[in-house]
């Protein structure tokens, strides 16, 4: 978007809904009261309802639902997460992206997508990534060994659940890597390594977040079990803010991970759950285990009570509530 | 090469030394003696050493030392490893360009260049990969969580242990990932992984053998601690051949990895290696560990004892020998 569309913008916002007159905006930026009503034009064809009445002036009320990566770098209040955003319309898939370019950036960068054709969730299954959600990837460069990989999928759904209640959404984490509201998925972690033994080439953590999806275009099975934060606030957000905010307890949250006790962690982790103490049945890739979650390891994983009373320790599988 | 060539090499070799008459040639293959001459000219061009005499006939002295994917597959033992072979003259490194065709190539596909230009060690250390050597990249599907990654690399160092002492060479493996000759290293093994939790991708298995490589081409740090199959036995030997038997070799033990007991593979290993029982040092990202190795855990991970009786599990690290 070129400057001066950038600075009408910019003025309106500001103006917090007060008519900002044409000459006012021409004399700011040096141009005429024509080229301001000529970028008006432009700028509602990309979405943005700008009212106007000669007497009184421009009024911005509302911006298009889109990302807006250079809002976003401005708001930022991070030191390494975001400093290098990679923004598209449209990908196949953020954390294929970054996995591309994951060598080749530094650690914090992040992939950004308004929507994804070939979105991908756990183990090989779809994520649908229609417009009006929140579909990032974060690459990362953690001095951890493989086995601690689970770490930073916990990690990760402590962030997204401290943005998502900083909003008023009353969000908990299920184990292993969703966070729900009312037992309705509103966000999946993808956790996705490369590595040789003992050396983490990089992590792309991939979060996807229904903030403003529409749910009805959602396909029957996964929107049951589904929701979004418009649903759950009533209204759509603003995505850049609370992206803003999202890639700020990210950051807070590696920064403790990698410095303090990982237990410290784990205790934050379970009380913003709510797998522990409910009754679950977790599908590995080679058995089944039925029994009552009872807290989380050192290492990340699930420790789950059969009604033997013997203990499984789960690193990874699909957990499911039967209670 | 086309088909009639070939043929002209199969004969010849089947001849084991003895001339075979440009006119035998040119009724076998249905062509005039002229077109067989002009056919041996081409292959000493491609440096063949063809001896002709108008009396008796042609014989083949030797072939060029190149890698000949075709008699690979054609005296391969193997179901699985070395189902697809990727033969090319250069790569920057087969490790790369398996990572780039792991998830459209099945289990068992091997990548061969003749020569990396960009030939990896582990931690980025460079790999030098001058013409002579055995170069490949295996691609796996292991069903293994992260954590057992390291068992890969125990499996593969057996593996190439057993293909080397089959021609006579005294190898022995040290940990993690080299194998030696009199302390000299004949091969340095990489592997590499993509995953998510609790599902790997794909394994890249790296393997580096100097056959019939100059020693002399090393840089000097290299050479003083390396050794080769040709160094060890007095002449270069047949790299297709001694490819084959190590692909073998790796199948068995892949079969045995995924169907016997771990600890059973650890005891071959001991058996194989002269790590255990040495004074060594051992650096890892974080510390340096001193003691005297003492065996090997169910994860692959060595264990050293210090000065002061404690007991150290090391997953990885670069180990050095100081006694």
């Amino acid at each position: 978007m070129n400057d001066n569309k950038k600075e009408i913008i910019y003025i309106l916002r500001k103006s917090e809904g007060n008519p900002v007159s044409g000459q006012e905006i021409g004399e700011k930026l040096g141009i005429t009261r024509a080229m301001v009503w000529k970028y008006v034009r432009a700028l509602r064809k990309e979405g943005y309802d700008i009212r106007s009445s000669p007497k009184t002036g421009y009024i911005l009320d509302s911006c298009p639902d889109k990302i807006d990566p250079e809002m976003l770098q401005g708001i930022l209040k991070t030191s390494l997460i975001g400093n290098d955003i990679r923004y598209y319309s449209e990908l196949e898939s953020t954390n294929n992206t970054a996995r591309e370019i994951a060598m080749s950036v530094p650690e914090g960068a992040v992939v950004i997508a308004e929507t994804q054709k070939k979105g991908r969730g756990r183990m090989g299954t779809e994520w649908q990534s229609a417009p009006g959600g929140i579909w990032i990837s974060l690459i990362l460069h953690p001095s951890i060994p493989l086995e601690n990989l689970s770490k930073i999928t916990l990690v990760a759904g402590i962030a997204v659940t401290n943005a998502l209640r900083g909003i008023g959404v009353d969000a908990r984490i299920k184990w292993p890597n969703d966070v729900l509201v009312n037992g309705k998925k509103i966000c999946g972690i993808l956790t996705e390594v490369s590595a040789e033994i003992g050396k983490v080439d990089y992590v792309v953590l991939g979060i996807g977040i229904n903030v403003n999806v529409k749910l009805s275009g959602l396909k029957d099975e996964v929107r049951r079990n589904s929701t979004s934060i418009a649903n759950e606030t009533g209204k759509p957000i603003d995505r850049t803010s609370f992206l803003a905010s999202l890639l700020y307890e990210l950051e807070q949250q590696y920064i403790r991970f990698k410095t303090r006790k990982f237990a410290e962690i784990v205790d934050e982790w379970i009380n913003l759950s709510d797998t522990i103490g409910r009754n679950v049945k977790v599908m590995t890739p080679t058995m089944l285990i039925e029994g009552k979650a009872v807290g989380i390891t050192e290492k990340g994983a699930l420790v789950v009570l059969d009604k033997n009373n013997k203990k499984h320790e789960i690193i990874a599988g699909n957990c499911r509530y039967s209670d």
